[in-house]
């Protein structure tokens, strides 16, 4: 494959996540940012009109993205299937995530997708890249956030401040399509990074073998699997870490297991 | 002066030049964005429709730009006293021009600036740069081309490629925000990291804890230890997040350890 081709196709594999977004103007505005940059899988959760008439008229000449947005009802199945997501937020958070500048966050996913087109990778499964993007006034929820493995900010003038959403979008893909196609030599990553579903599922078996030792209270199991996630989440896992901690899950539910039937339940 | 005073002062030498702007809507969307990224100074050229209601309405809370705007008969006037010319423009040109990415204009535009403002400069002279858009469909004439020391070009789909001018103006003040001010700050970490003799200790417990579930084989536990450890290192722990793995490796000590007193060793 030639490096031009792998580059172009590149873009592809960027995802735009729209969560509850109040303006369908909004989103036919963030379509037609996505198109000028060559970006065009849009993901809608829970769009509160859509589609809509105001949504195409924005979108002018980029309403085959609006055509092809697939609308979803949690973030969490618009993420099925992406390797990197990122939530872009203004809030300065006292949360222990990663926060970077926009710049610093796309040249992070075009590393993350380089070191995933590498030949470890099971070419079947579709490289996936995800930038999420909260409801007009309020931004991400700390839910929303917990599914992110970088913040972004997009540096703007503190005593204003205030990108609309269309703006951002726009911005988002410009240092998308400089991150992709501009060119600053990408180092990739040396494995496979793992799925964002491998990832749920091993914070699931987690919650379940804490839940048996009761080192989480299962009354309030909430704020310990906050800080796992974070802290896991953080370190962007690979597929084969990922594996290695559920067989240690598993080596521990094992050897509990004579009194405690549980933990092979779902497995 | 300090740094930062310079910093902020430089953002101020930026003049955002519309020529021939059809729609007044546009004017006051480029008067937002300039707003978001900390830049104030618009001049027009011979608007159609100035000052607007649509203008206004487009510019929300940047009205105070659109107020204090100035407008000009032609570019030439609308360029007096400035000291470095950016034409944007999205043909290809075969004319003598310099023409550069985006990206690169504002950097050299952020580099006179600050040789300009060196200690040979007159200071009794307002430093400023300008970026010059053309009208809405057909972009900058030649005459006006010929007023600019450089031409830029803000990298798009070339199957699509007209950002509109709200759009272009937008990116072009992130940029500049960018070049002028460089990245955002560095953030701390939000909490205390890890002493390194904590690490070390949280990796003796784990692996006492793993050879007791027999997960790690007794006579050959290096290698499972080294990838753990290749892992929990790159993460960077938090203090409290060492603290939190540790009680968790002890509550699943204290479930198995009626069979197994080693538990308790050494803690």
């Amino acid at each position: 494959m030639s490096h031009s081709s792998s580059q172009i196709t590149s873009l592809n594999t960027i995802r735009i996540v729209l969560c509850t977004t109040t303006h369908p103007g909004n989103i036919g505005a963030a379509a037609r940012a996505m198109k000028t940059m060559g970006v065009s899988d849009l993901a809608l959760v829970t769009p509160r009109f859509f589609p809509d008439e105001e949504a195409n008229t924005r979108a002018t000449s980029a309403v085959d993205i609006l055509e092809r947005a697939q609308v979803f009802s949690t973030l969490e199945d618009a993420l099925k299937g992406c390797h990197f997501v990122v939530g872009l937020t203004s809030r300065r958070r006292d949360l222990s995530h990663d926060m970077v500048s926009l710049r610093e966050s796309t040249l992070r996913a075009a590393r993350e997708i380089t070191s995933q087109s590498s030949a470890h990778h099971d070419r079947s499964i579709p490289l996936r890249a995800a930038f999420v993007f909260g409801t007009e006034m309020s931004g991400l929820s700390n839910s929303e956030l917990d599914l992110c493995h970088l913040l972004a900010n997009i540096p703007t003038d503190p005593d204003f401040g205030s990108l609309n959403l269309g703006s951002a979008v726009q911005v988002t893909c410009y240092e998308l399509r400089q991150a992709f196609l501009g060119d600053i030599p990408i180092q990739p990553y040396p494995q496979p990074l793992a799925l964002h579903q491998d990832v749920e599922a091993l914070f699931t078996h987690l919650e379940r073998a804490l839940s048996i030792t009761q080192f989480l209270n299962p009354k309030n199991p909430k704020k310990l699997m906050e800080r796992l996630r974070r802290m896991l989440t953080r370190t962007r896992l690979e597929q084969e870490e990922v594996s290695m901690l559920r067989g240690l899950l598993k080596s521990f539910e094992r050897t509990l297991a004579p009194s405690s039937k549980r933990a092979d339940n779902g497995e």
